[in-house]
């Protein structure tokens, strides 16, 4: 018997899942950019049975790759090809434990899909603000390990804001359990901290308590043409100021995204006849049944246009109309796969330079040539762009993207550092860019992140060749292992 | 030589400060509760000069006391008697490195004085949210090791809210520095974090990076009596509603609380003619030149009085009473001092739970019996209650104190324990909790502190005996040691 085998045989069977249908929907990534083998996918339904099989693996050095719902850009859930790896998912962990309404927290399984969390809250009249756009699929633990940002983080912040207590079981087994939704709590160090964003290397995140929000009783959501980029920011403070800091969204639409988009798709509705060169679809919410969130928002467009910020704009009449504005923004992804694929670059720069940053990355693109086409878009309300270079119609598109990412995302990337910006605002690292945190990141934080994986997982079982870099590429191996 | 007179002997002497005047003003506690002995006082003009501090310390095994404005209650910077410890304060460092307006942040050296921050932002027509009491001394250094709380949490969240970034010396003299001002960032281990709230015992911060808002362009504050504790979180969700979520402060006063300070400072202006059980000092504020604040907070008050919630109460009508109804809530702790003092429990429950709990704490002490009265106050939107007891009048205070300490503190933190609460909110834990750490903390957490404190100083110099028990204590030291 492999060692792994040991581990499935003291299993019980009922959690143990050996069909290859079933697996392969986890051994390529969302991007199909990797593709990974293992023997087998575990579904415990407890924090109980996690900890058993996690204790399992450490016993007998089998590595574990949670999954979650297998919607990352990293491929930070996808297993190496020597088929050892084992696969554990959360999935029948989806229990919503408690609303408490009064202290506007929620306690979940790590499991729940986010949509479910949403449902949640809205039965008891509140309001859970994480929003992505796979939030129908995606899985709250996986979220929690990657931080996830999403539409209204500028309002709510990232996961990372959201979180109040966690329970996890750590690559010893050890369940290390604060769900208790507090807000302010300063006993010791904030371990929980360490496991957001950890991609599963450092534990498996097994439920969280989240806090919740009142709902909205009023929301304006409106589409402005811009034509300078460097109004951007400036016009985001203006809004900020009119509504008292209730803007919930403050998306970025390069013009080239919606006609790559609308040339694709051309049923969705152009919510601004004019031309442009760049849009932003705001929103903002309120709680009050009192405060004319309205008449803020005109008063803020009237102002953007006299200053001739504002070029054009519409501001949704109707529910339908702020449906459509955000079936645009949600479809600028997609709209790039129907045009051949992208390069992405998920990065963030100050929020007072997204306008530089996008005006230089642009040079730089321009400047390579040949017909590239960019797709920028963005939350750039947090500094967070995402800056997508395209091939030309009619070119091959794996050939020449294959050539964008080794002569234009270096390039790309050597901005964001000179910025002093980040390669990876939200998609985190996985294994997708573990090279870029050779090329660009901290040795002194590496090194730091390496001696935390070996303290806390010294068989490197969790999540293997994610997020950190492996034991081999660090020079005071020895040192840190024992200190 | 000592080992510490070698380090001595190596620094610039402009650094080294042996004036035992100067000296003995960080050897005793703000609360007077602990004394310790320390022969020099350390003050680095730069990051580079505590590099060196730490790095002399650490070769030489030499303990190292970070102090700040020696405002904490948990004697987090008292050194020890050993007379060995040395101090150092990053007083000298207090630049302001960088206000970006439109990216709304701030970026300061650890010796800035939290005022200090609120005024270069001022200027900028910008605003530092983090207040508290000690805010023209305490350091932001110590704000941020201490991951403090203060009264306008409920709305711009605690200190590790506001950190965008983190500049620090670790225990080996290596600067992590990630200064970037950046709102989206997922490369790897949030390690920043943990240094956030470790009171100076895994590095010293020397720069942080800290977000800013939108001024108030209206403030409307209110002072509310009410009779039923359990209408306090009812009220404060009716507030947010009305008032879209533009709570600034939620701040509980007992009415004992208020007649303690009232009987030594009559001066001060008792808001309220009509006697009631509990008093709230609640504020709103929003930059918005559109919506009517005080229209919301009105409707709320007139609702909540035709519920019965709220049995009288009064809106400020000028700056002048504003600031009455705050130097009320600022002289508390005054307050209690002026009648001998109090034992002090800064506990924290979830907000559903407030009222039950300062419901079954005041039984509690009701039981003791013995005249013992109560000062109940706190940040109760944050679910954070002070709960504090004192002597009845014309008795030994500090007699009866300590007896409150052995007989009365005990329950009340096993009231917190059995409600899922926290034995220390906002005051962390320095030497004063690390017994109550002991009784009542995670030993899964507590051993897993251990592990990282050892990864990151395992020579044990930065700030030895808080936060984390000493070694001995610990029973797999040997496991953790090398792993």
């Amino acid at each position: 018997m492999t060692t792994y085998e040991q581990v499935l045989a003291k299993l019980p069977a009922e959690i143990v899942v050996l069909d290859q249908d079933i697996i392969g929907g986890y051994t390529t990534d969302f991007r199909k950019k990797y593709t990974g083998k293992s023997p087998a996918l575990l579904r415990p339904r407890s924090t109980e049975e996690v900890a058993e099989i996690v204790k399992l693996c450490n016993e007998h050095s089998v590595a574990l790759v949670p999954v979650g719902g297998n919607t990352g850009y990293c491929g930070g859930t996808t297993p190496d090809d020597s088929d050892e790896q084992l696969l554990i998912s959360l999935q029948r962990m989806k229990k919503i434990r408690e609303v408490d309404g009064d202290n506007l927290s929620i306690t979940v399984d790590a499991g729940c899909i986010l949509s479910e969390i949403h449902d949640a809250a809205a039965q008891e009249k509140l309001m859970f603000p994480l929003s992505l756009g796979s939030q129908q699929s995606c899985q709250i633990g996986g979220n929690i390990s990657t931080n996830a940002g999403g539409v209204s983080a500028i309002r709510y912040g990232i996961t990372r804001d959201l979180v109040l207590g966690l329970e996890a079981v750590l690559p010893d087994g050890q369940i290390l359990s604060n769900l208790s939704p507090l807000r302010k709590d300063n006993r010791g160090y904030a371990l929980h901290q360490l496991l957001i964003g950890a991609e599963g290397s450092l534990g498996i995140v097994t439920a969280a308590s989240l806090r919740l929000f009142l709902p909205a009783s009023s929301r304006v959501s409106a589409f402005l043409a811009i034509n300078d980029i460097s109004d951007l920011i400036p016009l985001l403070a203006k809004a900020q100021q009119y509504t008292g800091e209730a803007i919930t969204s403050f998306e970025y639409i390069s013009n080239t995204s919606l006609e790559l988009l609308l040339a694709k798709k051309p049923e969705l509705r152009r919510p601004i006849a004019e031309p442009a060169k760049h849009f932003v679809l705001i929103e903002a919410a309120t709680s009050s049944p009192i405060l004319p969130l309205d008449q803020a928002i005109e008063a803020f467009f009237e102002d953007g246009m006299s200053e001739e910020m504002i070029v054009d704009g519409a501001i949704a009449s109707s529910e339908q109309q702020r449906l459509d504005f955000w079936n645009l923004r949600e479809h600028i992804p997609e709209g790039e796969v129907l045009n051949g694929g992208s390069v992405k670059h998920d990065v963030s720069v100050r929020t007072s330079d997204t306008a530089r940053f996008i005006e230089l990355g642009t040079a730089l693109v321009d400047r390579f040539g040949r017909g590239a086409r960019l797709s920028i878009y963005g939350h750039v309300g947090d500094g967070n762009v995402h800056f997508n270079v395209l091939a030309p119609a009619g070119v091959n598109a794996s050939m020449f993207l294959e050539e964008i990412s080794t002569e234009v995302s270096p390039r790309i990337y050597d901005l964001v550092a000179k910025m002093d910006g980040s390669f990876s605002a939200e998609y985190g690292l996985g294994q997708d860019k573990l090279s870029l945190d050779q090329t660009y990141g901290d040795p002194i934080k590496r090194n730091l992140m390496r001696k935390f994986k070996n303290v806390l997982d010294p068989r490197e079982i969790m999540n293997p060749g994610k997020v950190v870099s492996s034991r081999n590429v660090m020079s005071d191996e020895k040192e840190v292992q024992c200190l």
